[in-house]
């Protein structure tokens, strides 16, 4: 796995947030309308064209593969390729993680038509999507890095689509190991909840923290 | 939740299959492109005005809400805006989910730029997200209807973007529990597997089959 560096300025960061930015945006708009459309089909086939000419008009430079995860010598990233928080990923909600001083992990979403499973509620399968990505951030919220050994999910009740909350936390440290729980939440409490497995990598065992015991949440 | 029933032909659910799905898979073509494009910005500001043409002609009729899960009178499935198979959701790969007569599920999809979370790597939430709805078709294949109570998954490696392939099946029954078992592969075999506790809700439980332990895969 390699991670990208680009010689950039953060003005220049800034810049290409607010042209690609707007642009993954208007195709998530688009995700939903392909969902929800009854126009008449003369004018889903036209449609069809029109997005055809835009795809071509946008292929006409493009990188080999896929986006990688990059950052400047300055160490901004730009997972803007990333399926959950990816600027440029319109399949990404995309998630907007916020690290707490505490540990803590949090990010509030709303999700629509296109995350749909169960009829009016949000696929399991993205809650899991959603829950592994909070869990894996707030795995290595403490700076030492970690990959994801298991995660196992609990389903309490369905998720219905709309406005939603995540949050994860360290919770357990012992040797490489580091046991991370969180969860996702509506309006009346909790929907899914997660605990997940982090392995530090062998290289990186020196430098843990003393195994302190943290309370569960 | 309620399921949705649409008093239309079979002949209907095919036409309107080969109107919607090119629609759908010319999106997914585009978030593509959206990812890996590199032309000026001009050409994404222009793209983007298109774009957005496009949705508001689209948007000019539409439903209430999210799809719904819809069927025909005589059984057909309609879930188009399914987050992992629906036609009509340009999230959604599609996976194509087979069911075999031994119970078996499997799916055989290739995965790209748009579902990247390590470099060049299958994140791993999105194979959370396909393991959950492949082990879901596993375990209702029995033709009893059950709900995801816990989900498992074991990282063993990461999963190159790719061709790849997914499977489950029920290895366990006990009273009102199935478990069910699966994994998702690539050429190399294994990356990551999954067990899920999937439960029979309470009226169903009389037509339980008997409880056959089916032998582990």
């Amino acid at each position: 796995m390699q991670f990208t560096l680009e010689d950039i300025t953060a003005d220049e960061v800034e810049r290409r947030m607010a042209v690609y930015g707007p642009l993954a945006d208007t195709v998530r708009d688009l995700i939903d309308a392909v969902i929800r459309t009854e126009v008449d089909e003369t004018v889903v086939t036209e449609a069809n064209a029109r997005l055809t000419a835009v795809v071509e008009s946008l292929r006409a430079n493009q990188i080999d593969g896929a986006f990688g995860v990059r950052h400047t010598a300055e160490g901004i990233g730009m997972p803007w390729g990333n399926a959950v928080i990816g600027l440029r990923n319109a399949i990404a909600p995309p998630l907007q993680v916020l690290k707490h001083p505490d540990g803590l992990v949090t990010a509030d979403f709303t999700l629509g038509a296109a995350y749909e499973g169960p009829p009016g509620c949000v696929h399991g399968g993205v809650c899991a999507m959603l829950l592994d990505h909070v869990l894996g951030q707030a795995g290595s919220a403490d700076d030492v890095p970690c990959y994801t050994g298991t995660l196992k999910m609990r389903y309490l009740r369905p998720t219905r689509l709309g406005p939603l909350h995540a949050e994860a936390i360290i919770t357990e440290r012992e040797g490489r190991k580091k046991i991370v729980r969180g969860a996702i939440s509506d309006a009346d409490g909790e929907t899914v909840t997660a605990e997940g497995v982090f392995i530090v990598p062998k290289d990186w065992a020196g430098v843990m923290p003393e195994s302190a015991r943290i309370p569960p949440r």
